[in-house]
């Protein structure tokens, strides 16, 4: 018998975190940056990248991680890593994580499931007093949402080499506002190298944020990789004119142009011509002057396609990019848009994804593969190293982005103690 | 012979106005507010009722009165009378108006011609030393434009009537601020009564804010009426969901419905089954949260639609609103509007229009009667007295609501001339 495969001599007992523990740092931290939605009467979350609600959900995280006994560090772009020793410590830790930034409108749950659970993992090594080999980390990431600044998934792709470092710094929000000001303005300009040294691996325990999960019943998504995504910023530009006068033959309505360009996005999708997983999103749409009696000279809106399968993304993208020079035709108007974001579908490995499920079925949890419709960091941290995500379901059709966005306690619990059970399969490797 | 018919003794010699010194004095106060599109680098007026810029006009206005030797006084909504005495100075006054506020994106002219068209007119009457029997007001009303408190005709409304002292100073802009707060903040609560006391007669001078006469080659147009306008706040409550996860059955996207009804509103005009002259338009579209990864929540947009047969109106707004509830049905959504302005097509004095036919054919000007396409003062002083309206000529498809809204010297020159003969038939009547 090769002695690397006997047991230990003393096999530690099987560990399980505690949920009510995890479910109440997850209510401490949703009420930072909290609000009430003055049409629908629920608590929401406004935790927008950099600004002062994030840098006091930052400073929690940090109190939290240092009463993990973590030891904290900053890196350059503002992604903030707890770390706890391990028996050999200089190998490379198994890194835990995800981003506690939000929409403007969202729950308690998206992002903070990935950071809150890591640091219940290690608080559940402490509680066991159990050292793994590797060091473990527990880290979060700036700007995941993209919601501020426009780019997602910053920090986390400044970190693994996608976005150098003084292009990300120099990013503006709509007010004029750099990411570098606004990192100094909550004190989380950190020393540390923005270039992440490669992890052994990194595991992302996130909400489903969709209904696949819930609508079957099951326990936990074991995720085979992140669709593919595409953001346009779209410029429509065509005569602003008084709304009572201005026969119809003579405008240039951008905000009829920016009509058709959506019901193109909602008619792709419905058309099953790209499938079934085609998603088609206009998020913003601003005209200009926007005022009710005058034809909208301006509209800046925003195009977000999505699909788990590149070719039929470019296809869809190629559609909506002649559509646009379409309806310039057909309105009169210029159209002219800008890429913000191209990513490729990114697959988990498949290493980490036998581990997951392994610890799912242990447990007796009920789980399936599934593809992630939204991306998250874990999909840039897979060109660092083997990368991946344990999904947990959401109530209401899994809805995200909201206020009524909501995962149960024992659902979040499922999700925490199989990312556990895989972090210690990893760190004692 | 009747000495009633008889020549007067010493019948005076033809006026004319100075067309250099009218068109001089409307490049002076469009200096006040002007701005540099950023787009464009064309200059363009923003005064929107009640700001500081409207301030800065109102003062300036008011100077250029009382330089013309005119007695100001402002009533309780802020709208400003200068007076100059008749030979019979009990008699009512014949009044001459418009308005200097503006669209946030205006031109020169809309409402500036009438006002500054009427000083020049008792600028014209000073130096030839012409005293009229009965006594000349030059006028300008509060908010004409609706833009900034989204009631147009505001202060000539409140003069005559129609709306409310009360109800016209509760009105809040987008930022909460009261029509009675701004007022008092820029000084211009008057002392006389918000009640006018009815003229002889109204009359007006404005740009046609349309292409028609230009395109007719005509030098002037001769007003028969305003046409019927109906403004919808239309609200839409869907529910804001992750752009990336939520499939297309599980969304209720109040921006897609915003989408359907503009195009409704395009296929109503287009299908010709409301005649040739329907305007529809959507000015305003404000989707919430308007961030690119979040399917829109919620809605506020617009609808403008006008017609000069009150019945056509009635007919396509029922089916606007019939339109609502069918998208309602078909996105999932609901959508409620408030009507927040509604008038019915309103005819000028035949008397007037008579008047007005006669002074252009005897200085020789090419004159076709013409519907007004957008509202007007002069339809709420329809009310108190014999109103009317004289329609000059715009470059540029008569563009209007634009920086590049454009009369000719020559243009204006023209219509001001009819002013003043108009006023003169009427002011020793």
């Amino acid at each position: 018998m090769n002695p690397e495969n006997a047991p230990a001599p003393s096999s530690p007992a099987p560990l399980s975190i505690q949920g009510d523990r995890l479910y109440r740092s997850l209510a401490a931290l949703g009420e930072i940056g909290s609000y009430v939605d003055p049409h629908t009467g629920l608590t929401g979350v406004c935790r927008l990248a950099l600004t002062a609600a994030d840098g006091a959900g930052r400073r929690h995280v940090v109190a939290e991680m240092r009463a993990a006994g973590l030891e904290v560090t900053v890196d350059r772009i503002g992604n903030v890593f707890g770390r706890r020793a391990g028996r050999d410590d200089a190998l490379a830790p198994v890194m835990m994580g995800s981003h506690i930034d939000s929409v403007a409108t969202a729950g308690r749950f998206d992002g903070c499931l990935g950071v809150l659970g890591a640091i219940e993992v290690v608080r559940t090594l402490n509680d066991a007093g159990r050292t793994t080999r590797r060091p473990v980390v527990a880290a979060f990431f700036t700007e995941e949402e993209g919601a501020r600044f426009g780019t997602d998934m910053l920090g986390s792709a400044v970190a693994t080499g996608r976005i150098p470092l003084a292009d990300a710094y120099a990013i503006r929000d709509r007010h004029g506002r750099t990411v570098r000001e606004e990192l100094e303005a909550i004190a989380f300009v950190g020393e540390r190298s923005e270039l992440l040294e490669p992890p052994h691996a990194y595991l992302e325990c996130h909400v489903e944020q969709g209904p696949v999960l819930r609508a079957a019943g099951l326990d936990l998504g074991v995720v085979t990789g992140v669709q593919a995504i595409c953001w346009h910023e779209v410029t429509i530009v065509g005569k602003s004119a008084h709304a009572g006068t201005t026969p119809m033959s003579l405008r240039a309505d951008a905000g009829v142009a920016a009509a058709r360009i959506n019901l193109k996005l909602r008619e792709l999708v419905a058309s099953g011509r790209f499938g079934a997983e085609l998603r088609a999103t206009m998020g913003v749409i601003a005209p200009h002057p926007g005022l009710i009696n005058v034809v909208p000279g301006r509209v800046t809106c925003s195009v977000d396609v999505r699909n788990p399968d590149d070719a039929i993304l470019a296809r869809a993208e190629a559609e909506v990019v002649a559509f646009y020079d379409e309806v310039a035709k057909l309105e009169g108007v210029s159209i002219t848009h800008r890429r913000t974001a191209r990513t490729p579908f990114v697959p988990f490995a498949e290493r980490l994804r036998a581990l997951i499920t392994a610890a799912a079925a242990a447990r007796g949890l009920s789980h399936e593969p599934i593809v992630s419709g939204a991306g998250h960091d874990a999909q840039e941290l897979a060109r660092a190293c083997p990368a991946g995500m344990i999904f947990v379901p959401g109530e209401h059709d899994g809805i995200s982005h909201n206020p009524r966005e909501l995962s149960t306690s024992a659902q979040c619990e499922n999700g925490v103690n199989v990312l556990l059970d895989t972090l210690l399969s990893l760190a004692d490797e």
